[in-house]
């Protein structure tokens, strides 16, 4: 439930630009590491004041400046200030139940994305990240330490691709295409759960069949609530002229836009099947009562009229002839049960009930 | 039912452009407060007549007019008058079935807005907010004495943040933000019966759980029903070239957007659980009706058939040889009914229904 | 059926533009009345011959012709023909099964729109209501004697309000809107049938029960049907840039809209509303089905192997012991039928049936 | 089934523009009739060879080619040629499968529409219809001879109404409007067998009712899929600017544009009604079973602890004080039956079983 | 499972433009086939290395150069750089869990298009074909061998059709057309499988069933999931200003449009039929149970009673008057029996049980 429904309630009343953490509860210093490269070399820092950043942004080089950790609100502040980044955005970063979104402030673009993540239960967990996209430098913010951009660290060290040729709008993308394939890890975990799922409802749906179609419909529902508002920013952000997005950039953002859409038609496709599998499941219930009630009328409906036949010749009536005749019970009675239960079964069968 | 169809009868027949209370009744008198402020200072009346508001208008400083209760009709149409505004929009003011609207006079904008409130069933209350937005003033109309503006009040007397710098527009956009900022407590109150329903479903559903799923579902369309308008009014407000809308507050009505479409996407995303609820309800009933069934199927399916044999030694046939036997009935009779017994469990046993 | 699928049968392979009426058969004769006014005074006339209507239409006063009745199609072809109207619009004014449609003829407007009314059974009926809106002049085609548009004359011949100052596009408005304020009536009138239904739900659900919800679904489909169409219509009129249409009436217009759209609101609401009764009657279906089972059960599980036992001591076995001992009877029989009878209620208030 | 998956098979590989007939085999010779006619008279024939219409295409009159047949390919292929028809529509008319699609080709545009009929079954049967409009003629192909445009033909040959004076476009649109409103016919009829229905669901339920509902559901999808690419196709004639179509030929359009609109929405209508009746009959099925479900039970529950009594009554204890009473029976025995049975019927009461 | 989440692990972490096979794993040799033509005559090469290719790319015929399998990331990427391929596309070519899509490269365009074949369980199974359209070539890449292009092979060679007369853009056209073509077959394949369920159905309805309704269901799906993009992508083709796109091409575009169009409304209205099927498949299970539940009811009703009056004759109490009466049997006991009996059964017939 947590994560549909976002507790703000500590941030009412707070004039807008009021930077108030809205989170998980968390102490743990803020780390600062600083990236700086050109094509002729790659310079790395983990600075504790944020001050020590000011110099990087304003060299020449591409500087990305990743914070770990947004709830100590001054230093989010404060490299707020420095890049020149709105107080209302300063609060959206602190505030980590954002929805993803893109503001163009001219000399900045600032997103606000989710990244995704699965527990071992494979409950689908999300982190806020944000970006500050200048000329020169692209800041980023984190919830928790370690992420998925170490693959991007470990290219730009090793000068490998082109990344350390363009400029920082290729680095923003490159952030933004770990994140969506991060996605495609977790379609591949739900898929996983689905097809086990389909084995069970074959071989032995239960209680908890049910149960688990229903986390999984979870799951999937909160996908798709953080995707979509993912999909519009990268949109906007291929197609519209923001001067700060080069041409040759374009390209890419709008091949991370089809990854994208796959990932929400996947999301769609799960959705879908796993409404069938609701379908399958309750009809396999409604079957077993079949059974269950075909079990009970087969035998109810044999034995009740031979029932009370006996009943009949359990009767004290003085004058019944039949109890008198010798081989009535051998010759006449066994007869006469057999038949009518014979006749019964073939009913049955005929009604293919058996 | 009475805040999903909105009773107007007794307007039917009048010319458009009359105001008439439509609403609850109320006799209480309206109370009109006064905040006027400027960079400098802040200075606070409590009126009684409307007239008095009239030198503050045009003052050079920003004036705030709060109307508590729109129900005396000629206060309205006499604060409409002074502030220019069109009749059909003093008519709306008074009819509180108002959908969320805007429009534009030119030199001024004509909001009509829901609150939103939970009384203490966690039923969701409306409360219409107009607000009239002139180059100068702000003029608010509530239903009720009593509203989530005091933090704003508050921030206009102690001078801090901005408020004070910027212009009525920025006073239009910090009303508007409080009223949003309402809704996200609505949903979280919402979320919390969500889960303590779910608790319910799992532990001990009955006919009460139907009744409180029903009841979310129609708070949720009351709800979806008001948001859908304001996030429109929302939207235009901060897209559209309204010549009294500044640059700089534009910023500060897209973040109000974002939060507006974050509080549908919240609405949509319980509609859907909501919905998922029903379908375990309806399926956890239909195994219990299975359950029932089993065990009437083997108490029935094990007795019948042994009650038959008891019938049929209880014949009064002459001639039964069985009967005669001396030990037929411990070492005949009661091994045939527990082979038929333990045949019929063994049966049970396989299929999975004990 | 007969409002869903329209019968024009009559009117196949005649060339277009040939005017007959479509509709319910009537006799009675057409009555034509003239309101003709402006600022200083207001004269009004009944007349027989069409022709009288021409002088009116070419006077510098504001002309409202009203048509009681479309089945005499010679009258209204000659009306047709005084207006200037295109020979397909006059076939649409006798053809009671039209659309809602806004056609612009340059120097008129032609209008087909539906005004609903509900029967003594709070069936929802229809009646056409042609409008052609001319510079000076409106005439309107309405199928029975009888409207809504008292108010209107009222108004007119009182002098109150701005009729009697404004055009006839004006006019053509205050139609509309008494139009679209007939179906707020309807929507409360709906309202009322839903709230009694959803106390029967709960009380005493029945056949009936199902029957009135099919019932007020289809009510809602064919109000929907008809309400989307005029909310366009509504919208062309006040948003296009119609001539005929002046600035200042297009704020009433605008007004006038947002009223239809809010009757498209509430027809959706009430249609999620009665759907979700549904849903509570087949699961209350479901419900007393599971209680006759449980019922069933309890009484079988307990009072069948109670008869086994008593038939196993009805039996004539020679030799069964138990039948000799003295205090069988009461003292081992009779404990032993108490005893399983507890054990299986006791197992029943278990399992939450009793 | 045919008609919801389109047999193309046999073009696969083939070079587009290969005309090859894809549809029911025939065989009868095709029949091509020749209607020329301006405001001065009409002139009629029947030709056998392609080329004898090349004069009337190049005269100034209007002229209307009928070909009854699209079977054979050649003379479709020919008289494509003349009238400077692409080879790709050539290939379009002689596939029956086609779907509706308009295509310009500056001096002529190429519709193809689909005409509706019911069997007498009531099925929907589809009669591919396309249509080459030019500036002096048009040229229409059918499937079938017969077709609902005498009613066309006897108007060009009475000089009654406008056809004889208007241009070759007005003459298209008088085919599309004898297309569309045969549409209407089909309506009725659906309409028809639905209201049958509602009365069957009432009255007799029954295996074939459920089967009745499916098939019309099915016609229902079948008109849906065919009339919504036609209200496309007249919507794109009556807006868009095409050279062919006049000023004054537009106003007729736009209103066989609305009646297609209408039909559209008589269909969802219906698709919803239809729905509707499903819920109907289901939920009636499951009254049903409630009742014999509550037949069982009465009987059962009242019995069974009477036959329990009356087996304890044959039980062979040596000692049983009861049997032994005189009146036992009478004044014992059956008054306790007859209060069992009293106090369960008085249950069943209570509980509105009865 | 697999078709529908793709599995893309491998490439996490790789820098965009990685070119990466993803697929089904295989060994066997990359086959480059090049057909060269122009109007005059065709020259036909089958080669093993990427080079030879280049001086067919210069010459001024048009040059068809197609490659069967994307496992040899080597050979792509270097016919990639042959044509000026951006990188990022290469990486499209060889993940063939690419989306349909077409990117503009100013004088080539790229499309990535699925074919889609059918197992022979009737399995909807897809092979990815990317093309690259430059002015003077057409470059394929398939994942396997064999396909549907061979018709378009022969026609190439045998100068039918106007294929050897229109430049690359009616190659590439003929290519998306052949892929079209196929999803036809399918469908007919798709059709067939309904139609035989729709037998199955009424006949002999089981647990298959079901299984086969759904896997109907996902077939669909992933139908649909691969249609729509495609529809997108050829829309773009024939409607945009592509300049590489030649205007006698675009009406085959536009053709070929068309039958996506039509293969979409066909999977739509087959999703209908099968959830129709669905309803008719749970709504004869019910009519089942409907039946044994009656059966049960009929049985248990008429004996339970009479069992009761056996019962109450076989009771032991001493002074039972009717057990003395000599005729007592047979001409009270029995006529009793049958008129309970035949009175159950009037019952049953005026409920229509029977």
């Amino acid at each position: 439930m947590r994560r549909f429904v976002d507790r703000v309630s500590k941030k009412m009343g707070l004039p807008p630009g009021s930077a108030v953490h809205v989170g998980e509860h968390r102490t743990e210093p803020t780390r600062i590491t600083i990236i700086d490269y050109d094509e002729r070399g790659v310079r790395e820092h983990v600075v504790s004041d944020v001050d020590a950043c000011a110099p990087f942004l304003e060299s020449n080089s591409v500087t990305w400046i990743n914070v770990d950790g947004v709830h100590d609100v001054e230093i989010v502040r404060r490299l707020g200030a420095l890049t020149g980044l709105h107080p209302l955005f300063v609060e959206d970063i602190c505030n980590t139940t954002q929805r993803p979104k893109l503001e163009d402030e001219g000399d900045a673009l600032f997103l606000v994305l989710k990244m995704l993540d699965a527990d071992t239960n494979g409950d689908v967990s999300t982190e806020q990240v944000s970006l500050v996209l200048g000329r020169k430098f692209v800041v980023t913010f984190q919830e928790y330490q370690g992420d998925v951009f170490d693959a991007i660290r470990e290219r730009i060290r090793g000068g490998k691709g082109r990344i350390r040729k363009m400029r920082a709008d290729y680095l923003a993308y490159s952030i933004v295409d770990a994140i969506v394939d991060r996605y495609f890890l977790l379609m591949e975990q739900l898929g996983d759960r689905i097809e086990l799922l389909e084995g069970n409802l074959v071989d032995s749906p239960g209680r908890e069949t049910l149960a688990t179609i229903n986390r999984l419909k979870r799951e999937l529902l909160f996908l798709r609530k953080s995707v979509w508002p993912l999909r519009e920013v990268i949109d906007r952000l291929g197609r519209d002229e923001f001067t700060l997005i080069h041409k040759e950039t374009r390209i890419y953002l709008r091949d991370v836009y089809d990854h994208a859409v796959q990932v929400i038609d996947t999301v769609s496709t799960m959705r879908d099947m796993v409404s069938g599998m609701l379908d399958i499941y309750l009809s396999s219930m409604s079957n077993r009562m079949n059974e269950v009630m075909k079990v009970l009328t087969i035998i109810a409906t044999i034995f009740i009229p031979l029932t009370f036949i006996a009943g009949v010749y359990g009767m004290n009536f003085r004058h019944m002839p039949e109890l008198e005749w010798h081989w009535a019970y051998p010759y006449t009675f066994w007869p006469l049960v057999l038949a009518i239960g014979g006749a019964m079964l073939f009913f049955f069968r005929r009604r293919k009930w058996l």
